[in-house]
């Protein structure tokens, strides 16, 4: 699938922290950012802009804020067209805590929200545009909007100035038929807007459900270093540039990091495919009940916690 | 996807028996067949049915025969609709090994072969159909087999009396586009027969393929539990029961046989999706050369190995 259009984005630092209080070394995320750079990626999203006021720094590393100085200590010193991006979480930070562009690294912030919250979502997002940034939004958790509720901010959004409305599969919940069907309802509600896509990997359909978005029009693309992401993790970088066959994409630093880097994590930092993720994708569920029993000193007898997890959801 | 002509073949014990030449205990193989039959699963391929002129009881487990005695020592004094099934690859049994099927419990054998061999496979089921079995025709590496060769191939099949056709995506080579290129093609090349579906992990596709292969018409599916087959394995069984939502299925018996079993088995048989199996699926490629790797003593360069089978396959 060759289509020049097709933008990636990588936010392993920024999705994968969320395993680890982004607790990162500077070398590990600066050799993240130059496997990045080489491998021809578009956007390396490397953590979220968040208020010291609401987080503390003991119990958060770098990433969660991205000062200009910690920024600069990763990118200082190095040529490249690769973006940077970071994630602002609505009612994590204040817009005045946002410098204007010309007096920071960053070229892009990206605005998560709730459907219910668009319109906070927006109003971040045209502060961003004011101080100079590229925008998007990323609503997250569709799979439990009501369809009369998402129109209503697919509506909001398209009478917005973002230029990019992520589909975010928040809880690893969707089948490529929902995919195409969201893909679609949201490309005839928001024309002249481009389309973006992140995924979860609770049922082995990260990669696949991007690719099925990528069929769809699609071309904002989500994806991370071997997968790393909260729970059972996001779609592979690894496997997507190599399905874009974009001459640009180069898969080698990306290879070359994930041994150096990512496997020797990978045993001490848990993400991927496991059975209570795969329990909370199918069910439709916030993956946390799973993440909590993957922490338990003694695993859980799972059969329980699928039929404790499915009643909850099954309330008359 | 509820359509009651789907029918769910576990073939766990005979594909992930190729990790570790079907050094299975008979506790583990009656707790698998147990938790199938109680899950539902229409089939359980329990190995291949191989000569012991060809192969020797030191270095292989009771599943690569599937002797009656052995079998029996498995499904004896149980209750179940489930039916048994096992393997047969061309030039690794004669047929004159095959009992009759008034002599067995086996229900159905399933003969595997690469398309130039579909001649030799039809005679081998003709004979078994002679002796009373259900069959089907497995065509192996369809990823390398050129349209011509397939068109022949399944030309073949059409006329012979084989009631199933199995796609098989032996390197995990394929994305959704090519499954649902060939599943529309076997339709047309054989009206009247039935047709599976067998998958590999190598690009986190099994699952997302089978799916796509079910959208096409696709009836016979295979799965694993907990995706255990070699390399980096197979469409996961409890995915597919889950995306089934046949009332006859029971996910539950799976999870519990995943815990109590297969955890423990994962921590020391190696399958599931790793670089090494990546690549030989994103280069078409036999898995052999990253089994190989991933069973050094140590790791090589991942970089290195990429490149090599690249260069490998891209002769002049």
């Amino acid at each position: 699938m060759f289509r020049p259009q097709i933008k990636v984005l990588d936010c392993t630092v920024r999705d994968g922290g969320l395993i680890n209080q982004w607790q990162f070394s500077d070398e590990f995320v600066r050799k993240v950012f130059l496997a990045l750079s080489q491998a021809g990626v578009d956007y390396m999203e490397i953590g979220y802009k968040s208020s010291e006021k609401y987080f503390s720094r003991k119990d958060h590393g770098a990433w969660k804020f991205c000062t200009e100085e910690d920024l600069k200590k990763i990118v200082g010193g190095v040529e490249t067209k690769m973006k940077l991006s970071a994630m602002a979480d609505i009612g994590r930070i204040d817009p005045g805590d946002i410098p204007p562009k010309s007096e920071s690294v960053l070229d892009m912030i990206r605005v998560a929200c709730y459907a219910k919250e668009v319109d906070k979502a927006i109003s971040l997002v045209h502060h961003c545009i004011d101080k100079g940034y590229e925008t998007t939004i990323n609503l997250m958790a569709v799979s439990k909007v009501l369809e009369r509720d998402l129109d209503e901010a697919l509506n909001d959004l398209s009478k917005s100035q973002v230029p990019v409305v992520y589909l975010v599969d928040s809880f690893g919940a969707m089948y490529s038929e929902q995919i195409h069907f969201l893909a679609k309802k949201y490309s005839e509600a928001l024309p002249g807007k481009e389309l973006g896509i992140h995924t979860h990997n609770n049922q082995q359909l990260g990669f696949a459900n991007t690719i099925e978005a990528i069929i769809a029009g699609v071309n904002r693309i989500d994806a991370t270093i071997y997968g790393m992401g909260r729970g059972a993790g996001n779609c592979p970088l690894e496997l997507l540039l190599s399905f874009l066959k974009n001459p640009k994409f180069d898969i080698r630093p990306i290879i070359e990091v994930i041994q150096e880097m990512f496997v020797p994590l990978k045993a001490e930092v848990e993400w991927g495919y496991h059975i209570p993720y795969m329990v909370t994708g199918i069910l439709n569920e916030h993956p946390r009940s799973g993440i909590k029993v993957m922490a338990a000193e003694k695993m859980p007898n799972l059969r329980q916690f699928y039929e404790d997890l499915r009643d909850d959801t099954q309330l008359d």
